[in-house]
């Protein structure tokens, strides 16, 4: 592991976090994209195939076709479908889990600690029952009843919350899903060694499958979490390492299901576990946020202001965050958990407990999640974590980087408390985009990735290119862990904006890009789509409204992506999904996906020329509205 | 596509085919080995990762980690994972649609063929009911339930199929499948970017797909096809492109799913369709056999004098088969359907029909299957077939090597069909084995490949190595297409066996290498194996039985190779499924299994090597038994 210490590391948008990695003597992976950078262009390209043992073909001129006669085409779309359907399962777990608690929750007559949420949802689904937690029990068995429906039965729940001009579309093109589970197995198997050789045919699955993970992996996971864990609330909030407090015993987190930690989170604070740790010569418990469910928990920070002492990064800064010393234990639940956290974690005494075995790290306990067995698990973890206190406090020099970081960024911004914010209707924003006091909005969302130009530069660098075109941000992912520790989304920021957008932003006292949480609120994004095509009465191809994922890293961002085009929107990725080696597969998802459903992908490297790209649309989307 | 042309062929162990191909003015699949030589060692060493946005990232002594951290071990164990589960995923589609097709039979009053079997079924089920067709629908439903239940649900059919001691070995283990299409969708999911890094978990649950794919996707579909379709039984059959009679319209079926095609299969033979097909000036129709659906009408062959020719051979066969003219349509309904076969269907004008979507080829035209529509979608393909016959047969030649095949194969074996042939025990062969004029049992199955020494070479060499060491050859997949059309099937090859075994054939009129039919019946294979340990009341590690899947293909061939892991037994493979890379991974299938399940993976590339450690094996347990 130590091979790399010495590469130097990769730029980062986060110049104190970049500072504080060079001073570490620890191998991250901002060091490892040198001694990774070369790379294979039939990997790159998408044209290399390993289902079988007659492989690994690879498709070149001079051959253009695998053993099996599979054609560039063929590789590319079984590839990237087999992406699509992977990261699309990932959501799925994500919110059947979700479901599961919800239901547990209800049957147990937990607390329910978004009963509005509860109230809205069922109404939405159609259901009416007086008692909060046999209503509670009926929402989550819709849930679970679409996800375990076969392939061949449409799921009930895309009609309720998708858009109408919208379901027609898929209607049309035959991509409503049938049970979200068995979607993704039969794509998995359409992906295998000599089954499907139709590369239109796999990209037309991949929105299909786009739609389940949109509806059901992040907008029903924000609102079934909404229900359990309380909705989020507009405040300001201290993001970056600075929120680490070392007279606590720091349990960091990682992961997208935060359902599954909630009664961690509801314990920490009791008197008897704040004892357990004052006993340790700690004052206390406190929770970092790191990855998604730190945004999640950030978002919802209002109901968790004790025990949540912030959010620290996003997947990159989590081995730089274990090197502060500060993190005592780490409960990870899902990705995006690094393996190399791992080293770091063992050097600097951290215990690890994976609560989800999709998620084991080879160095962690594993402990098996159950809603029956919260409370054991929960008292385990904060044994443990006492245990690891205790063991490598004495041994582990704490060295936080108290510049690392922001205190007043604006956190909790969800489709709901955007609209309250808004006065409790989408009119004032209509107003100003319609006066071009706001040019449009994009949506910068996804992952951060060290390769495209570094950790968050691009995402970053496009943040501040819209924003200055008076285009304002609003961001979901790990992209907002690296935007919030930039300061883009404190309010001082709206000095880096357009005039116009600068205006809007000081008088409300808002930052130009705002801070929806984590990947899974892409979903709260789409609601306000949703929402404001509605109150304009068009679809949602219509707004003048982009996408981008400028550093999309993982199998899941791909999904989330498919949710995009199936919800006609443009989609900008500063890296190739891996397609570039099929003509017919590029084609099909950046031009000819604009004739199916309005939206096309849109790949651009260069942060000014994505910038133009994305206006300009958004300037087309305006003068088709009538505007100028 | 024709760039390879002029490339020189691979090997076959079928020497007229290789000599039939190389007049041929077609690429087949035998020219692209020379094109696609140079293969790249990470991707053959399983060390290359594409699953985000940083990579590819590949593994060697400079890079020991990939930029998130991930090490040789975890990308291998991901890789071979991610693997095996799209394999499961393929045979649980197949048992599913299988099952299906059965409840719809017995809700539609439809014929039973095989009533005794259903009997059968049901009693080990523990079904009471008098009416079949409804005993049918409760046995489709004990499948299906299974195959839906959530991951943390054990599935109940495992414990009425598999054999007590294995059960007890996979309690101990913690492999006891849950509802098993969850089981495949959450071991995407553990794969997937950022998720687990935990080699040895990811190879237990191996195993867990493994039990899941063999009492499912394999035991099972066979059970419920001979519901279906009628039990097999055991007579000589023409095998080879001889099976083509041009006088016929030809209609090549390709696939895994039978009972898909079982209503084509009744009305070809109809008067009325007879009619259409003399109106167009053919006899009739005739399916023609090819990949594994080919190999299980050849297998219940008794039941289809009337409509099947024959097996024609294995999957690198079926271009050339095409290529003989005599195919006038292509109904295909899962693999191993290669694509390669698309441009010689094109130039030879042959319609391909594809009736599921996960397998839908880029030149074929997709019609739905569905139990309801089997009449209208059986007629469809008729029309389509005459259509096509009228419009190809002025304009092709045909061109059958009439020396391709063999008159007398045996066919039709399985676990009943062999008992019955044995008496109605299995004393005979068990005393055959104690007495030493059989030294062992091997079960050579899998698929066919073209780098494992040529097309057939490894598979059809390793099977003469065996019986000449009086180990008897039991064979299912597209080895047996290889073995068969090589003529180890007919009786005549038991003057290749050694003096003990050759002396039981002929008593017995038997060849030395018993064909099983499809892919699917290694689980046939493995209720022998379960029967004989019974019979001998011993686990079945114990039993002088090895496995060898020498030329395995594809995804599905490595789900099989951890079926036959978790039973406990011994595993050849003659090429590594890309897991050399990781030395955990590569010890914990090839040593440190044996304390786990008793089985252990052997990767041997040479022919006689390979033979003398699966007979050593043999005598060590015949030793084990108290054999000489």
């Amino acid at each position: 592991m130590e091979n790399c210490k010495s590469c130097s590391i990769c730029n980062s948008a986060d110049k104190v976090l970049e500072d504080f990695i060079e001073t570490l003597d620890i191998e991250t992976s901002l060091h490892r994209v040198e001694s990774q950078k070369y790379k294979c262009n039939f990997g790159k390209n998408g044209v290399c195939c390993k289902l079988c043992a007659n492989g690994p073909c690879r498709i070149s001129e001079k051959s253009p076709r695998g053993i099996c006669g599979a054609t560039a085409d063929t590789i590319v779309a079984r590839n990237f479908l087999r992406a699509v359907a992977a990261g699309t399962a990932c959501y799925l777990h994500v919110v059947e889990n979700t479901a599961r608690n919800l239901k547990s929750t209800g049957e147990s007559n937990g607390k329910i600690k978004g009963e509005a949420a509860l109230n809205r949802l069922a109404d939405t689904f159609g259901i009416s029952e007086a008692d909060i937690h046999k209503k509670a029990v009926l929402v989550a068995d819709k849930v679970l009843s679409d996800l375990y429906k076969p392939r061949f039965e449409k799921m009930d729940l895309v009609n309720k919350l998708g858009y109408a001009p919208r379901i027609e579309n898929w209607q049309k093109l035959g991509i409503m899903p049938g049970g979200a589970k068995s979607e993704v197995f039969d794509a998995i198997v359409k992906t295998s060694t000599n089954l499907n050789s139709d590369a239109k045919d796999m990209m037309v699955n991949c929105l299909n499958l786009g739609i389940s993970t949109g509806i059901y992996g992040l907008t029903l996971t924000n609102l079934l979490n909404d229900i359990l864990l309380g909705e989020p609330s507009i405040r300001p909030a201290k993001v970056g390492f600075k929120v680490v407090d070392p007279s606590y015993i720091n349990i960091m987190v990682t992961g997208h299901q935060q359902s599954i930690i909630s009664y961690l989170e509801d314990i920490l604070t009791t008197p008897e576990v704040i004892k357990k740790a004052q006993k340790a010569g700690a004052k206390g418990f406190k929770l970092v946020g790191c990855t998604c469910v730190g945004q999640d928990l950030q978002l919802r920070g209002e109901h968790y202001k004790d025990v949540f002492s912030g959010h620290a990064g996003n997947n990159f800064t989590s081995e730089a965050l274990i090197a502060t010393g500060g993190i005592d234990s780490i409960v990870s639940e899902f990705n995006c958990t690094l393996p190399g956290i791992e080293p770091v974690s063992d050097k600097f005494m951290v215990k690890m407990i994976c609560v989800d075995d999709v998620a084991k790290k080879s160095n962690a306990e594993y402990v098996e999640y159950s809603f029956d067995k919260r409370k054991e698990i929960s008292n385990h973890i904060i044994d443990e974590s006492i245990k690891s206190y205790l063991d490598r406090r004495p041994k582990i020099k704490i060295n936080i980087p108290e510049n690392h970081g922001f205190d007043n960024v604006i956190t909790g911004v969800s489709e709901g408390s955007l609209k309250e914010f808004l006065g409790g209707t989408w009119k004032p924003l209509v107003d100003l985009i319609a006066a071009g006091k706001i040019k449009g909005v994009a949506g910068i969302v996804g992952c951060s990735n060290l390769t495209a130009k570094g950790h968050d530069v691009f995402t970053v660098g496009l943040a501040k290119e819209l924003i200055k075109r008076d285009i304002i941000v609003l961001s979901a992912g790990c992209s907002s862990g690296g935007l919030e520790n930039v300061g883009l989304m404190s309010p001082e920021a709206s000095k880096l904006a357009g005039s116009n957008l600068r205006a809007v932003c000081e008088s409300l006292g808002i930052p130009p890009v705002l801070n929806f949480g984590p990947c899974l609120a892409i979903g709260r994004l789409e609601i306000v789509a949703k929402e404001l095509a509605e109150y304009l009465n068009i679809d949602i191809p219509a707004l003048p409204l982009v996408l981008s994922a400028p550093q999309w890293l993982e199998e899941q961002a791909l999904a989330d992506g498919c949710f995009g085009l199936s919800l006609g929107l443009p989609l900008h990725l500063a890296i190739s999904p891996f397609i570039d080696g099929s003509e017919t597969v590029s084609k099909l998802l950046t031009e000819d996906m604009e004739s199916l459903t309005g939206g096309k992908l849109i790949i651009e490297g260069d942060i000014k020329k994505a910038a133009d790209k994305l206006e300009e649309i958004v300037l087309a989307k305006r003068k088709g509205l009538g505007l100028r």
